[in-house]
């Protein structure tokens, strides 16, 4: 990931340069650098506090985001950050007041949400705060993926993946998530450890009703639904496609194997944005650190409501 | 619906002859006699009992169903009855007591569950139980109409609509709903009475986990969807369409207005399928008076979580 | 085909009975009667002079289809007979004159244009001559098959699979074909001894320029496609489908193999149209021999345009 | 469209500035110039010769296309140019001979055939070229607008819009055009003086024959579609859309208005390939001039065919 946007800021967006990265493995880091003509420090600390460095995109493993923003803030600079946050709702609040005790005009820290510059789910905001088709009541979420990678368990599934889709719908529907509730049937016989897939329920303060299927396993393809219905008709991604084929007795269109095409639109709009809000001073579009911080909180709650036998959780 | 029924029977079906009609608006059953050539009876009971006539459609108003089943019965002519099999299950059992106290070769009371003669239905079960993409895990069912008949509750959105799901979804995975919980959120500015949508969780004894939205007021068109998402790969029932525009910015397919055009191939096929088995004598693919009972004792439940805040109701 | 239309006769049309059959290949032709129990003959001039006969219908090789429907004429039964009328224009004429001479009040012959009772291309037409769009400028229509049958040049694939779209066409805009051009570029390695595919133009007598790609041996799929470019928009038949698969890196829907699940439906409106207007003794909307001998005028100017480089032919 | 390019080079093209404008509207050019910090000169020949432009966009009036890029060549600086690379196929022949007396190493013109880097077009070449599913055998390509513009006659709609047509289908077959032939039927209502929609035949090198329906005034939106027919099955475009709607008995997608929209994606990604191409003194995938002449010969040929009544014009 951290190497994806490394190219992306070197050689597709407009007023970025790469200086320096590092990466727990080196060698990665070395053909990054050389690839991009920048320097490698050891670790992103010293990337940090390069003086040749001006903003810092951090992508490494979950467990390092805290402190790493943490040693952005303390020398001043822009730093933004994969999702997670971090990796519970009270080391995202560490980074949050860490944050609000700088009382920067323009908070420092946002985090790579980057739904919310996927032009699909742009044009879905747009048709459902339009208000034509009336108030929204009911969202179908669906997010599969082709398989998990090894380690994870049924929580790993809420706070690592379904943390898109508790930050995306509150952002859709311009309403925070007030209470959650769990739920499952039987799992894939592909899934090794944990539950998949899973199903929840949301409700936001606007009294909306959500349903999230997360199918981590889902082996077909890498994909992403979300419908709006509202009181005059719904609003629904497609799939994003080129081309149709017709061959064998079908007539068929492809679907990504992963994230990266299904995105690659959506990190670069929002690189741009952050590279553009960082040389102009301003604030950007971007999620910030309290949306980091709001997303684990419903995530928490969600890993509650699993312990709980499905119990609706209140936020 | 009565009057659908006896065109298709003149006109559509092998084998058929309409004898004679009935129906509370008088006018209406002459209408339709004289239209097929047939005679009119004062009510659904002096049909029956006309010796004339060898079987027996019913679709007069839920409350008179289980009646005129049970005379249908006591002079042993095979009945079709459209759904609900009876307004409650208790009324329901009574009728399946009385059929199987006739100890008959083969049952003589089928349940008008078209759905299960749908060409896409029929499709998608075979596809499921076909069993190349593996085991079933989680199915999605939506249900939308244009709107809500004067009069109904929340309660008789169960009873009276939801029920085609409470059919289909077992007859799909070829296992019973064994539990269920009720939910809801906003309501539409668009329901004067009742809570609409809803949302029903069912559970199969495969354990399998249903969603069913149900939305009565979705103003947009008479809309069924159902997806099955198995272990490698999922299913989906298309929007029935014969062709696209393109107009006004926009490339677009029509709905239908209500169920009878979305339906029209199931209620041909399965009147066909009831004037065949009757005429043979055999047993027919047709619901029968438990597959009624089954259905009704769900939304019995269903309506019990309704009325216990979404509480999981065991069957 | 015969068989299709014997059982659908027998099983799915109201009001008609299946009295008597024949075939070439007598073994088949019992199978059907047993199946269906009705007696066999050993000619169809047999069958058409069988008193319990009422009416005829011809499947059998394009060659006899004249000198049967001649046949059926002299004992003035009504007879449907599958396209093409007959082998030649010449041919046609001869049956013409022939239905001309008997000055009956309802002609007699009927031709298996089944394509008018589709439902898409029923919706299709409705949009078309409904003029909210405007007035027709163009037409796009193509013809797919799989495979083309041993035998059979490229003269034979114009006058046996294309004649469909030149009864169509003009149905579809109420207007004449009145030139016509052949094209054609690289022939499919899978074609044997014909040019496959082939192109053709088409205009009307309202100035409609039309495009027809014929490809008998398209390998993917039995696939029929028609759009029409109005003045303010556009129409097209869609892809006939009942469910949609995901697997496999894929979202699929399926296509037929050949025109029975295709035209399945066609047949059998075709089929109740003719029984019943034989029954009621009236005009039906089938295609009659005038339509039969018009589109084989087509097709021989269209061979006459092949045979001269691809000239336009006037007719 | 010139501030459209200009735009883009300096707020999302990696590695690009925008130095100076100019624009026979002065006061477009200054509020261009203004919003990216650059200079404005007083017309292009001024840019080309600022010594603080390394490189040079020509998006000006067709008419002024060939000198300005050789003025360009005269001062050795790279220039991209809008399609077409000059009104006649004569004046491209010069602009190429004078690339070809620098003789450099690369050549410096490239003409803006956006449709090559649009992801959809490189999807279905690598479909066509990979080969899979056999040798194409026909193409169907639409090309429609909503409107024409005023002025403007039947050849123009060739020489200024199907030349995108002329460019894109050699590129996509590997083969160029060696013959085509016009057509047309029936001109829309909505057209005032040239003859819309027209109809081409094309025919490559390879054999392939091609279909192509300009409609300038289709009203309804902007639309490319391109079908490629092989001999195993086929591949074709699809309709770029972000949202699905539900609404007043319609399940609807949008059409873009015009080609910015559309082609947005191509345009961004074809100017990161020229200003890399130039700052790496590389030859680019861009269309060059020898492209721009090509597409420059066949539509000749094709106004040609217009005033010849349709023959068939070798080229």
């Amino acid at each position: 990931m951290g190497a994806d946007h490394a190219r992306k800021l070197a050689t597709v967006i407009a007023g970025a340069e790469v200086v320096s990265v590092a990466d727990v493995n080196t060698a990665v880091a070395r053909r990054v650098a050389d690839e991009l003509g920048a320097g490698v420090h050891q670790d992103g600390f010293a990337v940090i506090e390069d003086d040749g460095v001006d903003a810092v995109v951090i992508a490494t493993h979950d467990d390092t985001h805290a402190e790493l923003i943490l040693a952005a803030l303390r020398v001043g600079k822009p730093v933004m950050c994969e999702k997670p946050l971090a990796t519970t709702a009270a080391e995202c609040r560490t980074v949050v007041e860490a944050q609000s005790a700088l009382a920067a005009a323009v908070d420092p820290v946002t985090v790579g949400f980057m739904r919310r510059f996927d032009p699909s789910y742009v044009a879905l905001r747009q048709r459902v705060l339009g208000g034509v088709l009336g108030n929204p009541l009911i969202v179908h979420c669906v997010s599969r993926t082709v398989r998990t990678y090894p380690g994870g368990d049924s929580a790993s599934s809420i706070t690592q993946s379904a943390i898109h889709e508790l930050d995306i719908v509150p952002w859709l529907l311009d309403s925070p998530i007030v209470s959650v509730s769990y739920q499952h049937g039987r799992s894939s016989a592909n899934s090794e450890r944990r539950q998949d897939p899973q199903l929840y329920l949301l409700r936001t303060a606007s009294d909306v009703l959500v349903t999230v299927e997360l199918f981590l396993n889902a082996r077909y393809g890498y994909d992403t639904r979300c419908e709006v219905v509202m009181e005059n008709g719904t609003a629904a991604l497609t799939l994003p496609t080129h081309i149709v084929t017709d061959s064998e007795r079908q007539r068929s269109v492809g679907y990504p194997a992963d994230w990266i095409p299904r995105y690659s639109d959506a990190y670069r709009i929002e690189l741009q944005e952050w590279i553009d809000s960082v040389r102009q001073s301003r604030v950007s579009t971007l999620a910030g650190a309290a949306d980091g911080l709001r997303a684990s909180v419903v995530a928490d709650a969600l890993v509650q409501s699993m312990n709980a036998n499905g119990t609706w959780v209140t936020i």
